[in-house]
C-alpha cells in the first residue's frame, strides 16, 4: 500500500472563535492510499495544536507510517491501526486520516457503503447541531444565529467574560431551538456550576467541557452539582479516558482527530455504553472527507456536532451533508466522498 | 427475513463433567435465516441451564424474535440485535444464533469472510486450549490427557474434593504443557487463594472463575492474595459486567452463548481492553458451527478456549479446527461453515 498526501487549506465562513482563541490556520492533510491492485481509500487529518498537531508534523508523522503500510495486508485495519502507534506515539489526526481511508479501501473494494460494512442503519442517526463561535457584537451574533436558521439544534461556545449575556441573546434569538453549551475548558469549577444552573434557566441540553482537560475531579466536582449531563471532550481522547471518566461525567465526546480511527472510535463507543454513558462525536473544521468518516458511526451516537464542512466558505468534497441538522450518508461504496466539481 | 430453526442433539467423546456435575444433554438449536432474495446465513445457539436456557426456551424465543427480523433490514445488524432484548429479555444463546446468521448472511453477500469484513488478521489468533474435565479414575485421567496430546494448552477443570491430586497428576503426566485451571465457580475465597498458590507452584497460566459468579468482593479478595491472573466467566456476561468488574479481576472470559452476540462480543472487548483486562474466548459443547462465530473473534484475543467442537465424538459442521491448538479460520464468504457429508 503506497500513501500519498497533500495539504489542503480551508477558509471558514467566519471567523472561528472559542474559548481559547480562534484559529487562522485551518489546513488539513488528505491522504490517498493505494494497494497493489490499483484499489484505492482516502482519508484526512484535521491537525490541531491543542492536541500538539499541525499540517507539517502530520506530513512527518505520515513519512513514519509509510513503511507499515508497505508491509501490511489492506485488509487488517485492527493490525495495522495498532501497529502505528508503536511506531511512533500521538500524532493522532495523521493515524485517523490513514484509518479512514482503509475503511474507504475496504469498503470500496466491497462496492457498500461503510455504515453497510458495520451493519448500521444509516436512518438513525441523530440530528447534527450547528455551531455558533463566540462573536463580541450583538449584531454579528443575532446575523450568525439567523443564518444558521435551518438548523434546529445550536451549539454554542462559551468561555468569554461575556456568557450570560451571549446565552441571553442566543436564547432570545432562537428561542424554539434546541441549545446545546460548549465551555472548551474556560471555566473554573465554581463558575461552572453556576454557569450550569443559569443554562439550566435557558432549557440548555447539556454542557461540552465545563473545566480544564487534566481536572477530572473538576468535572466531577461539576456533575454532581449540575442538573445537566456533563460531556467530556477535551478531557476524554481515547477509550481509556472512557473508563476513567465514568461515574465523573454523564457523556463523552469523541473525534477522530483525538482517538486516532475509527476502530478506536468505536471501542470508545463500546466502552462508554458499557458504563451507561452518553456518546456524542464531534468534529474539527474540516472538509467533508473528514467528516463523512466520523458521520458513517452516527447511528450509534446520541448526539452530533459534525458541523466542521458546513462552517466552511467553500468545501472541495462532497460527502455526508448535514442541511436541517439532518446527517445524510452517502450511498456510494467506501466513504462515499468525491471531489467537488470545480466551478 | 424468514427464521428455520433445527434442534441438534450432540455427544461428547468422554463425558463431560465440571465443577456443577456433567450434562447429559448437549443439544445445540441450529438457525437459518433466509432473506427476501434468498440469501442465507446460519448460526448456532448452545443453550446452557445454568444461564436458563434449554433447547425448548431457545426455539420459544426464536418464534418471539422472528417479527422483529420480518419487518428488519438483514443489513442493519446493530438494529436487530439491540432491538431483539426489547421484544424478550434474556435468552442470550437465542439471540447470539441470530446474530452469527446475521453475519453470516452480510458476509456472505459480501463474498468475504467474516474475520475481513471486520479487518481482522487471522493469523493473530491464539492457540486454542483443549479442555480436560472432572475425572475421578487415575488411569482415565492419564488417558485422556495422552489423547490429548496434540494440544500444548490444556485447561484443567476444577472444583471437586480432589483438586490437588487432579492438578498432581496432570502436570505430571504433561510436564511440558501450558496448563490453565477452570473452577467453574466451585471455590469460596480462602480456599481459592490457598489453591491459587499451589496452582502457581505448577506453574498453571492463569485461574478462570474461582469463586462464585454473584461474589464479585470474593473475586477482589483472591485477585488480591493471588499471583496468577484472575479471569472471571460466570461473572461476566455482557459488557456492563466488564465495565463493572475493571479493577477486580486480570481479565474476562466472553461467550456468545453469555452475551447474546458478536456485536455485543466486540464491545466485550473494546470495553476490557479500555480498562487493561485480559481477554479470552470460551464456547460450549457446540459444532463448528457456533465455535466458528467465535472463532473469526479470535484474533482480538489474547486467549482462546474454543474447543467445544473438538470434544465431540462427532462434528456436523466443517469450519474453524483447532488441530494442535492452533485456529484455522475458513477461507469461504460469510462464517465459513458448511454440512459435514453424512458417511
Amino acid at each position: 500500500v503506497r500513501l500519498r498526501h497533500e495539504v489542503v487549506a480551508l477558509r471558514t465562513r467566519h471567523p472561528f472563535v472559542i474559548a481559547r482563541g480562534g484559529a487562522a490556520d485551518h489546513r488539513v492533510v488528505q491522504v490517498t492510499l493505494t494497494d497493489a491492485d490499483g484499489a484505492t481509500g482516502q482519508g484526512e487529518a484535521a491537525p490541531n495544536r491543542f492536541y500538539g498537531e499541525t499540517p507539517e508534523t502530520v506530513a512527518a508523522a505520515l513519512a513514519r507510517y509509510e513503511p507499515v503500510l508497505a508491509q501490511g495486508n489492506s485488509w487488517s485495519v485492527e493490525a495495522v491501526e495498532a501497529e502505528l502507534p508503536t511506531v511512533l506515539r500521538g500524532n493522532a489526526a495523521a493515524r485517523s486520516a490513514i484509518s479512514a481511508a482503509l475503511h474507504d479501501l475496504a469498503a470500496r473494494r466491497l462496492g457498500v457503503p461503510l455504515h453497510r460494512l458495520w451493519g448500521l442503519d444509516p436512518a438513525r442517526a441523530p440530528r447534527s447541531s450547528f455551531t455558533i463561535g463566540i462573536v463580541d457584537d450583538e449584531a454579528e451574533l443575532r446575523r450568525r444565529i439567523a443564518e444558521a436558521a435551518e438548523y434546529p439544534i445550536l451549539k454554542v461556545k462559551l468561555g468569554s467574560a461575556r456568557d450570560e449575556w451571549v446565552m441571553r441573546v442566543v436564547r432570545d434569538a432562537a428561542p424554539e431551538k434546541t441549545l446545546r453549551v460548549d465551555a472548551n475548558a474556560a471555566w473554573m469549577p465554581k463558575r461552572a456550576v453556576r454557569m450550569c444552573a443559569l443554562l439550566a434557566e435557558h432549557g440548555v441540553e447539556f454542557v461540552e467541557q465545563p473545566v480544564a482537560a487534566h481536572d477530572l475531579e473538576g468535572l466531577r466536582f461539576v456533575r454532581d452539582r449540575s442538573a445537566l449531563p456533563i460531556i467530556a471532550d477535551e478531557s476524554c481522547l481515547v477509550a481509556t479516558d472512557v473508563a476513567r471518566l465514568a461515574g465523573l461525567v454523564d457523556g463523552v465526546n469523541l473525534k477522530l482527530a483525538k482517538c486516532g480511527g475509527l476502530r478506536e472510535a468505536h471501542r470508545m463507543i463500546a466502552t462508554a455504553r458499557a458504563h451507561g454513558l452518553l456518546v456524542m462525536a464531534g468534529c474539527m473544521v474540516e472538509t467533508s472527507l473528514g467528516i463523512t468518516a466520523a458521520a458513517h458511526l452516527a447511528p450509534l451516537l446520541d448526539f452530533a456536532d459534525l458541523d466542521g464542512a458546513a462552517l466552511l466558505a467553500h468545501d472541495p468534497m462532497d460527502g455526508a451533508t448535514i442541511t436541517g441538522g439532518e446527517i445524510r450518508l452517502p450511498d456510494r461504496p467506501g466513504l462515499g466522498v468525491v471531489r467537488r466539481a470545480t466551478a
